[in-house]
């Protein structure tokens, strides 16, 4: 371990901000924790907007879909907005083994926890979002959104939201703060939101383009209406400042849906500069 | 349970290449998994540069840094790369607890079906990783490179690599193919490619802009040659064919670290493409 301790140790411990080798922490002389907010950004505060991002886990199957989060960062870094990310402390519904698209029966994970993972360590419980200090809020998609801050994946339109998104969700919409969703994560607002205006995509399967299509109808169940748009395109509710993409809802290139996201963070800061 | 079947499943069951629901997987009919190629992409192969992704696990402090894989996946589905996703099938070193920094010493996962939560599934074991039948290699960085498909955050300098990795180095380094590096995956080609140039950015920390500015040493110490660069670069040794960008090795913007990723990931399909 001497070499690590020359080579690596000496460096992090001048790090400020870049959060260092956590496996190798025990070795290391004991540092405060870093801010959580500015996660993914320098250590120098930019003026922009405030956004919350709201992640539910670590892969598809069981949490974010983490190119959605990924996307969502790089947009808002682009846009100069701050960033600070959040996630629920509960437990996972599921954890799916990836490889087998099957649950691994004896394994629990904390939605939190693994959500660090898209957050490089800097997150905090959703418990602690509140509207007043930032400008916009945004859920990526990922069944994590509809099995960890809904029981959607289980009950459809009967579905509960987390009670944290469902406040987090009214108290941004009640300041008239915009509010970004992705992929499968509009149910959260189509269900908190009477009457909210969002898209998942087409509304009919197309060959298998569109093959969560069924959405739309869930949609529609909940009480909001649904909005036929593009992979590459995002559907603004002027009116209730919802902006919402299609995302991974669609069989696509993937920089297709990286633009989707990138149009629907732009709509997000512009109407948060409002 | 009736609601999901009502609302998903159908949609699910016609779905060709979109990996289903597969926490719910248990209640559809069985169906073939998908091919494993074209991991991110349309259902059609489109002509264009085959290019594998070795990946680590899945978060940057025991794994793959997703951001650097997301990123380069992105800039290859926009060059019209045809992606295939790789991991060995290897125990992690550690599993960090990324809110903490800090090992969970009663865990353990396998590199494989971590680096599956990147790939959606579609997953292949390093070990059939030929360079036959890729026109390039690309490996992201993350804690992963140094930890699971190498020792050098153990053992620094004198650190060993996978086998595999190696084999798959030299195989691509012999057929005169690219081979794509950021972060501190560059460390594995300098340990198996004698004498080669790569970059890990600033040779300085410069008040905690490059906080691993020491990896530089150890990347002479390990034979090869330094070339500084920054972040938004990519440096090429056309001798060896080898691409490099420092990504999080520098403390900033992510949109800036995406755009170095862009450049390394073309820089790899110039050279694939003479």
């Amino acid at each position: 371990m001497a070499v690590v301790r020359a080579l690596v140790a000496p460096r992090l411990a001048a790090a400020s901000t870049f959060a260092p080798l956590p496996g190798l922490r025990p070795l290391l002389p004991h540092k405060p924790a870093p801010s959580p907010r500015a996660a993914l950004h320098g250590s120098a505060p930019r003026p922009g907007a405030r956004v919350a991002l709201v992640l539910s886990g670590c892969g598809v199957y069981d949490g974010t879909e983490l190119h959605e989060a990924s996307a969502a960062l790089v947009h808002l870094s682009r846009g100069g907005a701050e960033v600070q990310i959040f996630a629920p402390d509960v437990p996972q519904l599921h954890v799916i083994d990836h490889t087998k698209g099957q649950p691994s029966e004896s394994e629990s994970r904390n939605v939190l926890t693994e959500s660090a993972r898209i957050a490089r360590g800097k997150i905090t419980d959703l418990a602690q979002l509140s509207a007043a200090n930032h400008d916009a809020a945004i859920f990526p998609g990922g069944f994590g959104a509809a099995k960890n801050l809904s029981t959607f994946a289980v009950d459809g339109k009967d579905c509960k939201v987390n009670k944290d998104v469902e406040r987090v969700l009214k108290e941004f919409h009640k300041a008239g703060k915009p509010i970004g969703l992705c992929c499968i994560a509009p149910v959260l607002a189509a269900k908190v939101l009477r009457g909210v205006e969002v898209t998942v995509g087409h509304e009919q399967e197309e060959g298998g383009k569109w093959p969560y299509a069924g959405t739309a109808e869930a949609i529609k169940a909940l009480g909001a209406k649904h909005c036929v748009k593009g992979v590459t395109e995002a559907h603004v509710d002027q009116k209730n400042k919802v902006v919402t993409t299609p995302a991974f809802m669609c069989e696509t290139e993937l920089h297709h849906i990286h633009d989707g996201i990138g149009a629907m963070v732009a709509k997000v800061l512009e109407l948060a500069r409002k």
